[in-house]
C-alpha cells in the first residue's frame, strides 16, 4: 500500500481488493479528449492506490500520428509530471498511429501485444477502450476479431472490452449494435460503461437498501408517493453543440444515467452480490417499464430548449445562439418524463426523471417522497403536514438525508421539517474515488456489476423509443423553451402541479 | 410577547398557546428547595415568555415564619433581581406561614385568596401545587376539602391540584393516596407530576412517531428487536440519602420516569392528541405489562449498590460510606429490568430499562435497536451487519440521530456504520422550555396531556410490585456492588450476553 494509505487508519482493512492479472490495456482514441481528461488520470490513481497489475502496460491507439513520447506528455495530467508513480506507470505508455479500419493497425497491435507478453510477462490478458466516437464501435470489434485479438491466446487468459457511451440511439440501432459487438465477443466479455455507475452515491443505493433493515420494509408503493430522479446542470452545450443536436437530453442523460439510477432504486433485493444476480434484477426493472402509445407521451414526457439568460449573475446565451445549432432544432436541453414499473412493488407510483441544461445549478439526487400519514392527529395550524422524504444526494455534497417532521421546542405542539443528515465529506478521510477509476478497475479485475448488459440497455430502449419518435413527431408541437438559470420549462411545473405534486427545488 | 420573542423569526408562530384565566398559585412547600430552585424560576420563565395571565398571583404557604419580603427574596432567581418582568411577577407573591394540618391555615388562606379575587379580579380560579413531602398529600388535600377551597367557589372558575412525586411507594401505598385525594377532588382535577414528561424530547416521542409516515410501520415487533431506555447518573445519592435509602433506584426512576417513556413509546396511535386520548392510549400499555413471580424477577431484573471509585478523575465514595446509609441497606441504587408489553404489536419484544447512580456519565436516551437483515447479500469481511439504531437523546444535546450501514468511499463494497443526525440545538433558535415551565403552563391552561392519570399510576405499581417484594426478601441474595464511575454491576452485563445481547455504551 502507498504511504498515504498507510497513513489514515480510515482506511485500514479498505482496500481489500481483488488483484488484476498482469495485463495490456488498449485504448482506442488515445489522442481523445476523455482519454488525458478521465481515462489516465484514473489509471494515475489507480497507481497511487496500488490497484494496478504489477505488470501493466498501456498502448494508445488512434489515426493521430504521435510518437511514444509524444502521447505520453499529451495525456500526464497536471502537477504529477515529477512523482514517482507517475514515473513507474507512463514508461509503460507506448503508441501506435493507425486507420481504425484498416487491418494494419490491427497486426500491427497484435505484434505489439505479443512483444509486451513477452517482456512484462502480461500472459495474453487484454483489456481493450473503445474511447471513439460509436460509428467506429463495430469497426474496431470486427477488426479486432478478424485480427484473432477478441480471444485469449493462451489458456488462463482474458480479452475484455469496455464500451462508451452512446449506446446506440434508439432500440433498434442499440440492438443492432450488440449483435454487431457480440458476433465477435461473448456478452460477458462486454463492458458497456455508464460513468453514473461508477459514482459512490449511485453504488451506495444498494448498500444503502440491504445492508439495512429498517429501509425495504417502506420501499414500495403502500408507503412511497413517488420518486424523483434529477440530474441538473448549469453549462449549455458548449462545444459539444454538434453532437447534442443530434442526441437530446432524453438520450444523453435520461435513458442512460438516470434509467440506470432508476433500476437501482426500484430492483428487488437479489439473491447475492455477484454481478448478474444484479443485473438480471436491474433487467426486470427495465423490462417491467410501461411502453407509451405516442398520445401517451404527452401526457408523461415534457421537454424544453433553453433560451438566453442569467447563471450565477454571468448573461448565457440560448440554445439557438450555440454554434451548429440549426434555427429549426427540434432537439431538447430539457427533459422530464413520468416513468412507471409495472409490477406488484411498484404499482402506480410515479417514478419522474428530470435533466436539462443551463438550469439553475448543477445537481443530482435521488428523492424519495414517502406518503402522507393516514390519520393526523397533529393540528399544525395550516392544516397540512408534510411527508417525509429520503434524499440520496449524488452531486454536490454527496450524502444521504431523511426530512421527518419534529417538535419545535416550546410549549405548543408546532411542528417543524428538518433534515437528519448524513454527508460523506464529513464522516469519511477517504474522497470518494473518480467513477472511472472505480469503472476500469472493475473491468480490470472481471466485475461487470457496475456495466450495464445488453438486456437492460435494449429493453430501456424500448421504453423510451416511443417518447423519442413522438418528440421527432412535428404533430407533438413546438417545443417548449425556457430561461437559462431556471428550474426548465414552465409547461414542466404545471405538468406537476395538474399531479398534485411538486417538483424538488433545484 | 417579549421582544426576545420578536427577534426570532424562527420564534414567530410559536407561542400561539391557549391563555390561562387570571389566576392565584398557592405553594405548598414554598420554602423548600423545589420551590427556590424549580417553580419560581419556571414561572419567571413563563412570565418572560409573556405566558402567565396578566392577573397572577402567588401564595406561598410552608410551616417556615417568613414576611412577605423574605418570600420574595428567599425564590428569587440569581441575576433577575432589576428585570422588569421579575418585578412585575414577584410584586403578585405573599406568605403565609402554618401548619399542613391545622385548619386555621387554610381559613386564613381562604380569606386571602378571596381578597386576591378581589384585588386581582382572579374569578376563583386556584392552581394548588403541593410541593411537600408525600406523607403531607392527603393532609393538606384534607384540609383544602374541609375548608371548602377544594370546589370552584364561584361559576366557571376551576381549582386544580399538582402533586408531586412521589406518587406512592408501591401499589397499596398509590391506591391509598388515589382514593384519599379522589374523595375530595375529582380525577379531572388531580395533575400528578413527572417531570420528564416535561422535557422536550420525551413530548417529541409522539411527534416524531405520529407526525411522520414513516416509522411507524417499523414500530412493532416485526422490526425491533429491543428498546433500551436509559437515565444514568454521575452524581451519588449525596443529601438525599436519607430519602434516597427508603425509595431506591427502582421507585426513583424507573417505576415512573422510565416508565412514563415507555408508554409514549410502546402505545397505539391515538384518536387525537386530547388529553384522555393520549393517556387511554398509554393506560392501556401500562395495564399490558407483564407481572413477574418472585423467581421470574431474578431472571428479569437485576440492581446494584455503587462502591468507592472515580468520576471524571475524582475519587467519590461508596454508597455505604454516604451519611445516613445503614451498613445493611440492601436499598439499589442501580435497577435495570426487561418489560415485556403483553400486546399484538411488542409481543416478546424485551424493553429493557436501566437506571443507576454514580454511573460513568449523565445520560438519558432511548435507542430502538431493529433487526438484522432478513437476507445477507453484502459479505463485510466479519460477517456479522450491525443492526440499525434509532435513537432518541433526551440529554444531553438532546436530538435523534439514526444508525445505518453506507459503503465506505473506495473500490470495495466496505460498510461501515454511520449516523443521520438531528440535533435541537444546532437547528433550532429557541432553547428548549424548563420542563417545569411546560407542566406549570399546562396545568394553568388546564391541559393533563402530560400529567399521570391515577390507571396508569396503579397498573405500573402492579407490575413493579413483585420486583420491588422479591428484592426486599433477603432470600434474593446479596446485592450486586459496582464501581462509581463504571458502567453498572458486572451481574448487569452477563445478564444481557447470556440474553444475546448487549447494553448500549453509557
Amino acid at each position: 500500500m502507498s504511504p498515504a494509505i498507510l497513513d489514515n487508519p480510515l482506511r485500514e482493512g479498505l482496500e481489500q481488493t481483488r488483484a488484476s492479472d498482469p495485463c495490456v490495456m488498449v485504448i482506442f482514441g488515445a489522442s481523445g479528449d476523455l482519454t488525458s481528461r478521465k481515462l489516465v488520470p484514473a489509471l494515475y490513481e489507480l497507481a497511487e492506490a496500488n490497484l494496478l497489475p504489477a505488470n501493466f502496460a498501456v498502448v494508445g491507439v488512434s489515426r493521430t500520428k504521435l510518437s511514444d513520447e509524444e502521447f505520453r506528455t499529451r495525456v500526464t495530467p497536471d502537477g504529477v509530471e515529477s512523482h514517482t508513480n507517475w514515473h513507474n506507470l507512463v514508461k509503460g505508455f507506448s503508441y501506435l498511429a493507425g486507420g481504425y479500419d484498416q487491418p494494419e493497425t490491427y497486426q500491427e497491435l497484435k505484434t505489439r501485444l505479443e512483444e509486451l507478453d513477452e517482456s512484462l510477462g502480461t500472459g495474453g490478458n487484454r483489456l481493450f477502450y473503445l474511447a471513439v466516437p460509436p460509428e467506429a464501435f463495430s469497426v474496431i470489434s470486427d477488426q479486432l476479431g478478424a485480427a484473432g485479438l477478441s480471444e485469449p491466446g493462451k489458456p488462463n487468459a482474458w480479452v475484455r472490452l469496455i464500451v462508451e457511451k452512446p449506446f446506440g440511439h434508439d432500440l433498434d440501432s442499440a440492438r443492432k449494435l450488440n449483435r454487431e459487438l457480440q458476433r465477435v465477443f461473448e456478452e460477458g466479455q462486454i463492458y458497456r460503461i455508464d460513468h453514473y455507475l461508477g459514482k459512490e452515491t449511485v453504488q451506495n443505493i444498494l448498500t444503502l437498501r440491504f445492508a439495512n433493515g429498517i429501509f425495504e420494509p417502506l420501499w414500495n408503493r403502500r408507503y412511497i408517493d413517488n420518486v424523483q430522479i434529477t440530474a441538473a446542470e448549469s453549462l449549455g452545450v458548449g462545444e459539444r453543440a454538434g453532437y447534442y443536436n443530434q442526441s437530446g437530453a432524453l438520450r444523453d442523460m435520461l435513458q442512460n444515467h438516470l434509467m440506470q439510477i432508476l433500476a437501482l432504486v426500484a430492483m428487488e433485493c437479489p439473491i447475492s452480490n455477484d454481478a448478474d444476480d444484479i443485473r438480471d434484477e436491474k433487467g426486470k426493472v427495465c423490462r417491467a417499464l410501461r411502453h407509451y402509445t405516442p398520445l401517451e407521451v404527452d401526457d408523461n414526457a415534457v421537454r424544453g430548449q433553453y433560451g438566453p439568460g442569467f447563471i450565477e449573475g454571468q448573461k448565457v446565451p440560448g440554445f439557438f445562439e450555440e454554434p451548429k445549432i440549426p434555427a429549426d432544432s427540434r432537439t431538447e436541453t430539457y427533459a422530464a418524463a413520468r416513468i412507471f414499473v409495472d409490477n406488484w412493488r411498484w404499482h402506480d407510483v410515479p417514478f419522474f426523471l428530470r435533466t436539462g441544461k443551463r438550469l439553475a445549478r448543477k445537481m443530482t439526487e435521488v428523492a424519495l417522497t414517502f406518503k402522507k400519514v393516514p390519520h393526523r392527529i397533529f393540528d399544525n395550524g395550516s392544516g397540512e403536514l408534510e411527508p417525509n422524504v429520503l434524499l440520496l444526494r449524488i452531486d454536490p455534497d454527496e450524502g444521504i438525508s431523511l426530512r421527518f417532521g419534529t417538535k419545535m421546542p416550546g410549549l405548543t405542539t408546532q411542528i417543524r421539517w428538518v433534515n437528519m443528515d448524513f454527508q460523506y465529506g464529513t464522516s469519511f478521510a477517504r474522497p470518494s474515488p473518480l467513477a472511472y477509476e472505480r469503472l476500469i478497475h472493475d473491468c480490470l479485475v472481471g466485475d461487470p456489476t457496475l456495466f450495464t448488459r445488453a438486456d437492460s440497455i435494449e429493453a430501456c430502449w424500448a421504453a423510451f423509443d416511443p417518447i423519442l419518435a413522438r418528440w421527432s413527431d412535428p404533430a407533438s408541437g413546438a417545443v417548449p423553451s425556457y430561461e437559462a438559470g431556471s428550474s426548465g420549462p414552465r409547461e414542466a411545473e404545471t405538468w406537476m402541479e395538474d399531479q398534485g405534486r411538486y417538483w424538488r427545488k433545484l
